[in-house]
């Protein structure tokens, strides 16, 4: 305990040291080398060993934002043994690679280069044969990079049925559902693509409990929705005359059984599918979380499936920290309280701001005027809301400091303005890109 | 750990067990005897002592939902020492007490006998000298048992102000600065009445943080609001055309100096005013933390702090319990989760139901189809909102019964109907009234 020395500037180091621990375990690169080894051979994943002299072909597909840095390391690991590869990426972000193709595509709109690279990755997917092995290389973003609408539908038909989904209050399961109804990719259909080849899928997961059907839309993943319940969502929010006429035309096709449904748990393409999740947020806490313990402080996880309104969540974790001050419960300070996830911002005002800068200054305004409190609240890719900005750093004076320049917190807060305000107090906190993305990352040091 | 059974039923068993530990620990008979002692002459509070041999007289007054309990407790150690004493309680919750008068008065709405008592305590304590002790007993609901406007002022004109500052937005803070300012015995003016003699004030805390000034109104605490503060209060929500005229009346005589203000920090009272908490919502949760421990579950203790949205602090306790399930963080299951605090519901509906059983639903919607999980949420006073329930007990298989029983649980989540959700699977928690009064108390069980 003795390098921790009561003062503030010490514990905001920390959280960034801290932080920083975190992405690094997260980091696509790394964390697809310290999942997968080669040893002669044999490629081991996980827990499973794959023969690779026993498969004539090895082939490489992803899309992700992270699928870059992802097929850097199997090119490393696997080098000239891998046949071809096609993987799409966002723009900007392709890395030196020397048997994996990529094409540039866009994020969040997908566009033609999306569609372009997806149609090569199906072509080349169901060109394999019994004796092949697929990598794929699965991240967030990966379902707009991935864009391959069903047969008769446009990308603009596509794109339409989303606005109106999510305009209309449907809920992200139901979003989903009608994704993967009108993709030739989605819910599981390219390992039905791939069939039957063997198809191993390492996943760097983006999503709250890591559900595997919902990261870059499961295209590797079984189904349990149906065209049927597509018609109950136009039905259930009133939206058949909204959407293309293709699609409800395509959708009712399913319904009366002239296309084939998604494929089902029990379709033997998943027999042969092993889908890996190499890294996630409790990932990045976990790694954080040794950091902070080799630091000096006591440290406890929340939890890593922290979603819902961003200042309740804010009131809760102050609730915490305060709590710590006055019991030592739930574990004595110094004190290092660590969560996930990724809540949402509800907009009340025209500011400017992003959900993990919102939740640094609700936290601010609750731990104002206690004993020394840091708080760092960040996303994990470097990135909050429409800004520029990763996150924002808080502490016990951040209040009084706020006043002494007269800036009335509540006001930015009322106006989800926290850019402005961290700004103005040179508190935004400003990483650049990360190459890895596993939602947020919320530190809180008590002393 | 052998005496757990991976058994919902015994979960269940426990998690009852566990809260009545938790509100045994705040009895507030119990709390008295065990914070107070006799040995001969020597009164013991807390850590301080009293020699009774150096008092010429020994009065008790007091106000609160547990102030009968708490009288029969000082009467229990000090029996005949007491020369006389006054306390306003409940109706229909006056108990058997020898020295120490009770009045029945109105709760949570003030009426003339609270007055009259309110009065009679006011006198008591003038009438007390410098070689008198004070003993007060306070605890939540001290405020509404407790009336006593300020001169020229009724009980109209103050009820008639809080009503307009409810409506109007104003923060619980501004509402407490007027409250203290329109009465004669709020925000410490019940130390200046008893000064010079010394006065022991015996503290049943049912806020949040346990905000000495919140409790009862802070009858026994000094203030730091002033006449001024009111006013800007009037101006800033523009209600100066809705308050009784007499307030504004009264409250502008104070600005000009014409009639005294609250007693300050400074005040020569607080030297001989000791203000003590006997018990509040960590001492019962810390309680259950014992009982849970002994049960064989890891336990943590989150906050007694929890405020907000009740569904909001839902998602996170069943995120924790996810994250137990996932990972074995915070802590590994057999698990126990403790937190207290006061939440607050969001009206969408017209159903029936208090903050602990929408919390109790909420949790049991996000947690379905887990591993075993129980929830128990309840007031510590045996009432949750306008029911006869003191909350409810749910667990991992609550959804699936209620959906057999064809209940669909969201549809009495947004109709804020949990009572009759709960009253339908037999699972409300009926308490009746606890004697005690320390907010709610959440017990969620992993395994």
């Amino acid at each position: 305990m003795n390098n921790i020395l009561n003062n503030i500037d010490k514990m905001r180091n920390d959280a960034i040291r801290i932080f920083y621990k975190g992405i690094e375990a997260v980091d696509p690169y790394a964390a697809v080398k310290r999942f997968c080894k080669l040893k002669k051979d044999k490629f081991m994943i996980g827990d499973k060993t794959y023969n690779l002299s026993r498969f004539k072909n090895l082939f490489v597909i992803g899309a992700g934002k992270a699928s870059a840095p992802m097929a850097a390391a199997i090119e490393d690991l696997l080098g000239n043994k891998i046949s071809s590869g096609i993987i799409n990426v966002k723009y900007d972000h392709i890395v030196k690679l020397n048997y994996i193709r990529q094409f540039e595509a866009g994020h969040p709109v997908p566009d033609k280069n999306g569609l372009q690279g997806a149609t090569s990755i199906l072509r080349l997917s169901r060109h394999a044969g019994l004796d092949d092995l697929i990598i794929g290389l699965f991240s967030g973003g990966g379902s707009a990079l991935l864009p391959l609408p069903a047969k008769s539908l446009s990308l603009i038909d596509k794109q339409n049925t989303i606005k109106v989904l999510l305009s209309c209050g449907a809920s992200i399961h139901e979003i989903n559902a009608v994704r993967k109804h009108i993709s030739m990719i989605k819910g599981g259909q390219l390992s039905k693509a791939v069939y039957p080849a063997t198809l191993v899928s390492l996943i760097l997961s983006d999503v709250i409990g890591d559900d595997l059907d919902v990261i870059a839309s499961g295209p590797t993943v079984p189904d349990s929705s149906t065209y049927h319940d597509c018609m109950e969502i136009f039905y259930k929010y009133k939206i058949l005359n909204k959407l293309p006429e293709s699609v409800i035309r395509y959708i009712k096709a399913g319904v009366s059984g002239k296309i084939p449904e998604t494929p089902r748990k029990t379709d033997p393409a998943f027999k042969k599918t092993y889908n890996f999740i190499i890294g996630s947020n409790i990932d990045a806490i976990t790694a954080a979380e040794q950091k902070s313990s080799r630091l000096g402080y006591h440290t406890i996880i929340l939890s890593s499936m922290i979603a819902g309104d961003t200042r309740q969540a804010a009131h809760i974790h102050a609730a915490i920290a305060k709590e710590i001050i006055k019991s030592g419960h739930p574990i004595n300070s110094p004190a290092c309280l660590l969560s996930g996830g990724e809540t949402t911002v509800r907009i009340h005002g025209t500011g400017l701001g992003g959900r993990n800068q919102e939740f640094a200054l609700a936290t601010a305004i609750d731990i104002s005027e206690n004993k020394n409190i840091v708080i760092l609240s960040a996303g994990t890719d470097g990135t909050d809301g429409p800004t520029d900005a990763a996150g924002a750093i808080a502490d016990t004076y951040t209040i009084i400091r706020a006043s002494s320049l007269g800036l009335n917190p509540y006001d930015f807060l009322l106006n989800n303005d926290s850019y402005h305000f961290f700004q103005r107090l040179g508190d935004l906190f400003i990483t650049g890109p990360t190459g890895t993305n596993v939602m947020d990352l919320r530190i809180i040091l008590v002393n």
